[in-house]
C-alpha cells in the first residue's frame, strides 16, 4: 500500500471515531439538559458502551499500521499535522490498559454520585473514602503515562486539557501571579469604598432573560442553523462543531448572572463554529486545548463584555427588553456594578479579579494530594485555611468550601489551571487585536462584534489544532503567553 | 465451554449491541425534535455509523458461535425466548450483505430528502426515478429473504415491522373488512344528517393544550421519571422503555387533535414502560411488533378515550383548564363532535371510521408496486382512482394524495397494513378487558385508568417478545385475532 492510499485510510478510519465522539457529545448534553431524572442509569450504560467501542477503534491496530506506512514528507502541511495529532492520541489511548480505563471510569462514576450526596449535606467524610480511590488510580494513571511518555505524573494529567502543558511553567507563572494580585485586590477593596453602590433587587422573568441572550448570541455572530441555547442546572457548551449546544441557567432576581453566562458559553461555541469546516471529523480540525478555549469564552465574556463600550450598547437594550428606566439602568451606573469586586466563597460566583485566586489555592492542593503532601481526610482544613490566607475569611462549610466544584470528585485532576491560562491567553490575544483593528472597543458600542469574530477566526479557529497553544498566542501577538498582560488589564480596569 | 457460560456471553454480547441501538433512538428522537436544521447532515453521519457498528456487531461470527454452543434445554423459558429472538435477529442480520444494507440506506435517505421537495411543490415526478430505484433494491432484499427463509417475498417486507405476518391472513381479513366498512361508511355518513354539528372555533394556546396533555398523561399512568413530553412537526413516540420520549404538535385552533395525539403517543410509552423489567437491553425484553404497538396507542385513543364515559370525565377538566362554559363544551356535545366522521384526503387526519379504508387501498397499492403490476409511474393515476373508488371524490393534488406519507419514500414497504391490525387488535383486547374488569369503562368517567393499565401491563406489556402477537392476543382474548370484534365496535359505537 502506497502512502496516499495509507493516509486516506487513516482519515476513514478516524471519521468513523469521531462519529462515535461525536454521539457521545450529544448523549451527554442531553443527560445534563433534558434527560428525565429515572433515566441515568441506563444513558450511563450506552455512554460507556460508546465509549468502549470507540476505545477499541482508537487502539486497534489497524491505525498503528497505516500510521507506519505513511511517509509524512508527502503530505501537505495539514494532513501531517493531522498523522501528528492522531499519532499523539493514538499513543494515549494506548498507553493506559482497558482495565485501567474502565478502573477510572467506575471510580469517577461513584465518586461523583456520592459527592452530589455529601454536597447536598455538606458532610466531606461521606465522600472521603470514594475521592480517596479516585485519588489512588489517577495516580497510577499518571505515573504510567509519565514512565511511557517521559515526563512528570501532573503534567500527564494536565496534558489531557491542554496538551504540552506543564507544572515547571504553572509555577512560574503563578508565582508571579498570585503576589499580585493579592496585592490588587487589597488595592481595589479599598479603592471601591469610595464608590456608593445602589442596590437595585429587579425581577425579570426567564422568558425575558433568554429573549436578551438569545438577541446577543446573535449580534455575536453565534450559527442557530449549527446550535441552541438551552437550560441546565450549570452553564456549559456542549455538542459539537456542526451542532453547538449551550446551556445558561435563569435567577429571576439575578439577570446579569445569567446574560454573562450566555455570553461566556457563547465564546466557546463561536470557537467551536470557527474550526476549520475541511478538517472536521479530523483531529487537526479540533479546538486545541481548554487553555484557548476557555481565552474564546472570556474575550467575550471578561473583554469585550465587560468593557464601558459594550455598556453603552447593551444599557439602552436592557431598558427595553426588561421595560425599565431610570439613572440605575444607565450604562455607567450597569458597568460600574457589574464590575464590584467581592470575595466570595464559590468560584463559579466570583468576579473577575478574585477568580484567579481560586484558581491558584486549588492548583496548588491538587499538587499536594497527588504527591501524597496532603492527604484527603486533611482536605477541608487545608482548603479553609488556605481560602483564609487568601480572602481573610473562612467559608461556613464544606458545601461553599471544599465540596463545591465536581472536578476533584468527578476525576478532573489538572484541570483548574487551564481557566486562568485562559484569562491570560485572553487579555494577551484582545490586546492585541485591539491594536490589529483599532475599531474593535467603539464598535462594540453599536453592539457589532463582527471586527473581533473575524480577527479571531483568522488567528484562533480556523487553525484548530494545526499549531500548539503557545504557538498561536506567539503567532497572533508577537509574544509567548505572558502574564503581565493579564496584570496590566486588571490595573486599568479596576483601578481606573 | 459450557451452555450457560456461552448464554451469559451471549446476553452480554447482545446488551452492548442494545445500547448502541438505544443511542442510534435518542440522536433520532433528537433530530426530529430539537436538533438545529443545518445538522442533519453530521446527525446522518453519526447514525450511519453507529448502525454499521450495530450490524457488524450482530453479525459477528462470536453470536453464531455462542448460539452453537447453547443447550436450550438447559435454559429457563424466558432464557429459551430470548435465544429464540436472538437466533432469529441475527440471521435477519445475515440475510443481507453489507453492501445490500449499505445501498438500501443511501437509496432510503436520497428518496426521502428528494420526497420532501417534492410533496412541497406537489410535484410527483420529481421524485418517480428515486422512487424507483428504492423499490428495486425492496424487491431484491424481499427476494433474498424469500430465498433464505422460505417465505413470499412481500412476507418478507412485513416481517420487518410484524414477525411472523403473512399476505395470506393479511387478504382474508382486509377482504372481510373493506365492503363492511365501505357499507359501514355510507350508512354513518346518513345517519350523521340528521345531526346539528355546531361549529365552535375556539383557539387555545400551546400553553395550555401542553398543561392539559401532561395532566392526562399522568392519569393515564405515564411514568415522568422515564420519559418526556415534547413538540414535533409529526407526533411520534421514541426513546426507549427507561426513556420513552414522546411528541405531540399544537394547533391553536385545534385542541382535540393535539390532545389525542398525545393520548395515542401515551399507549405507545406505556407499552415500553411496562415491558419486563428484568429482561432490559434482551430481544425477548422488547415490544413484540408494530401490530401490538399500535393496539396499545388506539386501546387508550379510540377505545377508552373515544368512549363517553371518559368525555364525561374530560369535559370539566377542559372547562376548567381551557376556562370555557356553556352548552357546547358539554360531555355529550364533545363527544359527539369527536365521532363525527368526515371522509378526508389525509390519512393521518383521518377518523376512526375511514382510516382502515386508507390503509387498505395502500396494502393493495404497494402490492401491486412491488410485483410490477403497477408501475411508479401510474401510481398518481391509481391512487386516484382507488381514493374515488373509496371516498367518492378526487385528491386536489399529489400532495394530498400519494405524495402525504412518508413511509414508501423512506423504503417503509409493509408497514402499512400493522396501523388496521392494531386497531383489530385494541378493539379485542380492550373488550376482553372489559370482561375481566367490568368496572374500566365506568372508572374512565372519574379519569381512572388503573383497571385499564393493570390489564394491559399483564395480558400484553409484561409479555414483551416472549409470546408471538397471535399467542398474546389468543391467551388475552380467549380467540386469535378476529376482525369481527373490530367491525362490532364500530357498528355499536357509530350506529348507535
Amino acid at each position: 500500500m502506497e502512502s496516499h492510499e495509507a493516509y486516506s485510510q487513516l482519515e476513514k478510519k478516524i471519521k468513523r471515531i469521531s462519529n462515535l465522539s461525536d454521539a457521545i457529545s450529544l448523549l451527554s448534553w442531553d443527560s445534563q439538559t433534558i434527560m428525565p431524572s429515572g433515566s441515568s442509569d441506563v444513558r450511563a450504560e450506552q455512554i460507556a458502551t460508546l465509549s468502549v467501542l470507540k476505545h477499541e477503534e482508537m487502539t486497534s491496530t489497524l491505525i498503528f499500521d497505516l500510521l507506519a506506512k505513511i511517509d509524512t514528507e508527502e503530505l501537505t502541511d495539514w494532513q501531517r499535522a493531522n498523522v501528528r495529532e492522531i499519532d499523539r492520541i493514538y499513543k494515549t489511548a494506548t498507553a493506559l490498559s482497558a482495565e485501567l480505563v474502565d478502573a477510572r471510569s467506575r471510580a469517577q462514576h461513584h465518586c461523583e454520585a456520592v459527592w452530589r450526596m455529601a454536597r447536598k449535606d455538606s458532610c466531606f467524610d461521606l465522600v472521603a473514602e470514594p475521592l480517596n480511590q479516585l485519588l489512588e488510580i489517577t495516580r497510577e494513571i499518571a505515573a504510567v503515562k509519565a514512565d511511557k511518555f517521559n515526563m512528570e505524573p501532573y503534567d500527564a494529567l494536565l496534558d489531557e486539557y491542554e496538551p504540552g502543558a506543564k507544572a515547571e511553567n504553572l509555577d512560574t507563572i503563578f508565582d508571579y501571579l498570585e503576589p499580585r494580585l493579592t496585592q490588587l485586590l487589597q488595592n481595589v477593596l479599598e479603592h471601591q469604598k469610595k464608590n456608593n453602590y445602589s442596590d437595585i433587587s429587579f425581577q425579570v422573568s426567564e422568558k425575558k432573560q433568554k429573549k436578551l441572550g438569545l438577541k446577543l448570541m446573535a449580534k455575536q455572530g453565534f450559527n442557530f442553523q449549527k446550535g441552541r441555547l438551552d437550560k441546565s442546572a450549570h452553564p456549559f457548551s456542549g455538542g459539537i462543531p456542526d451542532d453547538v449546544r449551550i446551556t445558561t441557567r435563569y435567577d429571576e432576581q439575578d439577570w446579569a448572572s445569567s446574560l454573562m453566562g450566555v455570553i461566556h458559553e457563547t465564546g466557546h461555541a463561536l470557537y467551536e463554529q470557527g474550526l476549520p469546516r475541511a478538517w472536521r471529523g479530523q483531529p487537526v480540525g479540533l479546538a486545541r486545548g481548554m487553555v484557548l478555549h476557555e481565552s474564546q469564552s472570556l474575550a467575550l465574556e471578561m473583554q469585550a463584555c465587560r468593557s464601558r463600550e459594550f455598556f453603552t450598547f447593551l444599557a439602552p437594550v436592557i431598558a427595553e427588553e426588561f421595560g425599565v428606566t431610570g439613572v440605575n439602568w444607565s450604562a455607567g451606573e450597569l458597568h460600574q456594578k457589574c464590575l464590584r469586586v467581592t470575595p466570595n466563597c464559590i468560584r463559579v460566583d466570583a468576579d473577575e479579579l478574585t477568580y484567579p485566586l481560586h484558581v491558584i489555592f486549588r492548583y496548588r492542593l491538587e499538587q499536594a494530594l497527588l504527591n501524597g503532601e496532603l492527604t484527603v481526610k486533611e482536605l477541608p482544613s487545608a482548603w479553609n485555611e488556605i481560602f483564609m490566607n487568601n480572602f481573610g475569611f473562612m467559608p461556613p462549610n464544606d458545601k461553599e468550601g471544599c465540596l463545591q466544584d465536581i472536578h476533584w470528585y468527578d476525576g478532573a485532576f489538572g484541570y483548574f489551571p487551564t481557566y486562568t491560562l485562559g484569562a491570560m491567553a485572553a487579555a494577551q490575544l484582545f490586546s492585541a487585536a485591539l491594536k490589529d483593528k483599532p475599531k474593535t472597543l467603539s464598535n462594540l458600542e453599536k453592539g457589532d462584534f463582527s471586527d473581533l469574530l473575524i480577527w479571531l477566526r483568522e488567528h484562533v479557529h480556523s487553525w484548530g489544532s494545526y499549531y500548539s497553544t503557545d504557538e498561536v498566542i506567539k503567532r497572533a501577538t508577537g509574544s509567548p503567553l505572558d502574564p503581565s498582560f493579564y496584570i496590566s488589564h486588571l490595573e486599568s480596569r479596576y483601578m481606573q
